[in-house]
């Protein structure tokens, strides 16, 4: 079928082929990974964008003793390809199968392991130092995009990087977006067809600056290759690309292609959505009603607004909500001072990335009290972006700050609520929610009050608590047994009356919620559990201490005893032990 | 005794002065705060430094209205003196007194809360945004040191202000030093006397530049604000300053004179400090040895390196320590680039500081498993820094982490054996220590294995549970007792084995850690007991969920009822409870 992308398993391999053989095999390789993806389901105009750039990068240097390093690494399935793994993509994100992004464990060739933008240049620079003092004298390379280097821990190690003599390469694809269009100041300089303003900003920064070439065309990646190979310091190639290049629906919507799902290669047809209601869906839609309501509502998001469901709110609001680009400190901390000016911003970050800003959440906004809102997507599991992206740490890490409260939505209804709460609340204020889709018919009948349990059902001996959506997972189990649930919006504030309550009432308490479970809600029931002298029976069922891969969320939560069948078991063993 | 000073209170008093008057208010601010200083220990040469501009930010803009944002706040003692707060001084930094750093809710002219680096600029451009889009047309000034700009938070926080209209000034107070030798690329410029470089960096990021200019220079500074004040967008002042400027000694040993303790005004003479070892200059003592044995053996310093005790460190091995600048975030990633390329790095950072570097720790170290060894200083209290640098939280943030080691030596013996465990094991690994002096004579008698506790003594049904440096409080009141005391070098991995035998033996137990009781210590023993069916009575001693100011050690640890007398107290009620 292919001319010479079956010839090729390794780096080796290409380096066999003639110079005027590779565009080719870019098509090829374009060909191969659009035919996978479209039943795949991944990342898919990043790496068809770095095609060439992936080519000529094997093709020149002497990978894997010459050291590579892709930042976020969703750009990375042409790198696969290429690496000996042609016959693992009918795996891709799957359980057990090949990451969606570069994993040490998976490939001397995937020099360090990513998914979190801008830690390319760190890593690349503390190889380079190693490899130094080793009296090595092997090539380190770093490809890193123009949304991903003008975050602050990018900046960090360039700023590093340009006080040593090290010979370093950092290329910039520059292809105008991250996940949504890239912003800041700087990107309006990688616009700009004149870039002597840029060229300044690497040079003041003390990097060698050689650039723009085109990232499509073999001859000038090669030619810039060969001509910094002879400058023995640190140095950046500025190259353009199109993300998407060589799939024209690709090419002309971006976003929507960067991770399109299951489409029609042929007709370019992505295959139709569920049109259901997620979590984020829903915080879109009812920001856009608070910000109807009250001009003090502002929103601040660290480049996800498409992800973040915001991209109306943006739309209706431009005055009202700043998209700050790959920057989670600067958003939270921004968050904080437009709190001290009586604004009542909401701030909304992946959990994953949350981790990035963790500092300024307890120094800048719990520590003054401010009255920001945490609005946390991609709780839990993610499905097949694996362990990078878990959103796996939050409830633990937000339990342990002063000051914030930790809410955990169920459903629509508990969502909607807490959003009511948290503006009416002055003090720093999470919720976290995954991204899934949202039951019809809203869970429970109560309203939430700020710090109240709900109560659920009333049974005999055994009480189950729980705190978010895996009240979703309990609801069809718990219904039908004569036991009680209690169902927590709140990890804390903990309701600690109703608590007392439920320790004087059952012998038995199963606890659940979607989170690792040290320093997590269990925990806190149990802590409380201790300080009231309770003697009866606590099951904690929580994450459990290590890092989860990829794979369906079912197949993630039947992995740490939390699916239906699972939780059952679980419940059924306590439920026939009492 | 002084001509201007006395009658001021508020900035409305100083504006009262003819502009000739101020270098002579300059002079005899430096003399009040040193007057206070040579007997209430605080940072001296960074506020001698900014005297003129502190006089001149107040003199010409209209503070409170116009809002003054001070990074990192320890150059904010002339800032306190001249907005209402001349008679508290005599309590700086003391339990119940004056804050060393600016706070919100200590005079509204401490616009943001401060202690960490590089958070201003972020806070400034979130307070400008609110101000505009509630139409209010005061002015926005943030003053940030030329060691804190290059800070990854920083980048972001100017790469947003840059693409903004806003009308805000940030002023770089470039003084080439922080605590240590300011260091990077960027760095090298602002050293530069021809600075088109650093011009051209700012400009690229989008700012209007002006400067440099003498930075106790009156005229100057006022006229460099004038002729700002046309500009209405993004705008940057340079101004170079002499750290410790008016007095002669702090002039010339800035490192020594940036907080000195108490010395003689007069003479300039330092009262002697204690020669006793501490734990950071054990560790940098014990770096040289382990570096003199190794020579995979690397360090990493965030711009701590005299905190640290790393100095000598540095000294004999320039090639293999690595300061690299206020940047914790790529502090911990170059360390796991290190790591890949089998050296093994010590990342030697405060616990306070680590807060910054969260994700990096999960996502670059602890995922990818790397052999990163993470020496935690100022863990537990650290006196009248207060709030903002408290080592609070870093026994619970690292103990939810997957791969992780968590380990707290009690004294120099163990501080000494954790250090070459951690050379032996191939894991990520958190060794976390106060800034104490350590006693002279070793606590324990038992050498220190991975994982295991230490049976210190054999009593009856109550045992007592300890970790880290909690155990010198411990030892005396302990000793006379007829109780077991198990320590724990490890709070991951628990010694499960001992814990079990433990659970079978005592009816009592009670933990102690100097850390946040959620997620600690205390929390995994109760976790873990809850598993075994533990049904005797279990206390956990540890940090409360509160933000805890200033104060001496002593203090802050009888607030959280973990001095003597209160752990005394706490065992004895359940001594005489069993």
């Amino acid at each position: 079928m292919y001319k010479f992308l079956n010839d090729i398993e390794f780096p080796s391999d290409l380096r066999q082929l003639s110079p005027e053989s590779l565009p080719i095999l870019a098509q090829e390789a374009r060909d191969f990974i659009l035919e996978v993806l479209a039943t795949k389901p991944g990342h898919l105009g990043a790496s068809l964008g770095v095609m060439e750039l992936t080519i000529a990068l094997h093709y020149y240097f002497d990978t894997p003793q010459d050291i590579l390093v892709w930042d976020v690494g969703h750009q990375a399935y042409g790198h696969k390809l290429f690496t000996g793994r042609k016959n693992d993509f009918e795996t891709l994100r799957q359980w057990n199968g090949m990451s969606g992004f570069p994993v040490r464990g998976e490939s001397k060739y995937d020099a360090f392991g990513v998914g979190h933008s801008s830690t390319s240049i760190s890593a690349i620079v503390g190889m380079a130092l190693a490899n130094k003092i080793q009296q090595r004298n092997n090539k380190h390379i770093a490809v890193i995009g123009d949304a991903s280097i003008v975050s602050g821990m990018a900046f960090e190690g360039l700023n590093h990087l340009g006080a040593t003599n090290l010979d370093v390469l950092i290329i910039l694809n520059d292809n105008n977006i991250g996940i949504d269009p890239a912003v800041g100041a700087l990107q309006k300089h990688f616009n700009a067809i004149e870039n002597q303003s840029e060229e300044a900003f690497f040079q003041a920064l003390g990097l060698h600056y050689h650039g723009v070439i085109d990232g499509h065309d073999f001859t000038e990646i090669l030619n810039a290759f060969e001509s910094l190979e002879k400058i023995k310091k640190p140095k950046l190639l500025h190259i353009r690309t199109i993300k998407g290049k060589g799939y024209d629906k690709a090419e002309k919507d971006q976003i929507l292609w960067h991770s399109p799902g299951k489409f029609d290669k042929i007709t370019g047809e992505i295959l139709p959505k569920s049109e259901k209601l997620t979590f984020p869906k829903l915080v879109g839609n009812s920001l856009i009603e608070i910000f109807k309501k009250s001009e003090k509502v502002v929103t601040v998001t660290p480049a996800m607004p498409t992800g973040s469901g915001l991209v109306d709110l943006m739309h209706f609001f431009p005055e009202r909500v700043w998209d700050v680009g790959i920057a989670e400190q600067h958003a939270v901390t921004l968050s904080a001072g437009l709190a001290t000016q009586g604004l009542k911003p909401f701030c909304v970050i992946y959990s994953t990335f949350l981790q990035r800003a963790y500092d300024q959440v307890i120094h800048d906004v719990a520590l003054q009290n401010l009255p920001v809102v945490f609005l946390i997507d991609r709780a839990g599991f993610v499905g097949s972006d694996g362990a990078t992206h878990h959103g796996y740490f939050d409830i633990s890490f937000l339990n342990s700050i002063p000051h914030m409260v930790v809410a955990c939505p169920a459903d629509a209804a508990e969502m909607q609520d807490l959003l009511q709460i948290s503006l009416q609340t002055n003090q720093p204020f999470a919720i976290r929610y995954p991204k899934i889709e949202i039951l019809e018919e809203d869970l429970f009948s109560q309203n939430t009050v700020f710090g109240k349990v709900k109560n659920i059902q009333k049974g005999k001996k055994l009480a189950v608590l729980s705190t978010g959506y895996i009240a979703q997972t309990l609801k069809p189990i718990v219904q039908n047994l004569n036991l009680s649930w209690y169902h927590f919006p709140f990890v804390k504030p903990l309701d600690i009356v109703a608590l007392e309550e439920i320790f004087n009432q059952y012998s038995h308490i199963i606890t659940f919620e979607n989170g690792i479970e040290n320093g997590g809600f269990g925990n806190s029931i149990l802590n409380f559990a201790n300080k009231n002298n309770y003697k009866g029976k606590i099951e904690i069922v929580a994450y459990p201490d290590k890092f989860v891969e990829h794979g369906s969320n079912r197949e993630l939560d039947a992995f740490v005893g939390m699916d239906s069948e699972s939780v059952k078991e679980k419940i059924h063993n306590l439920y026939f032990d009492t």
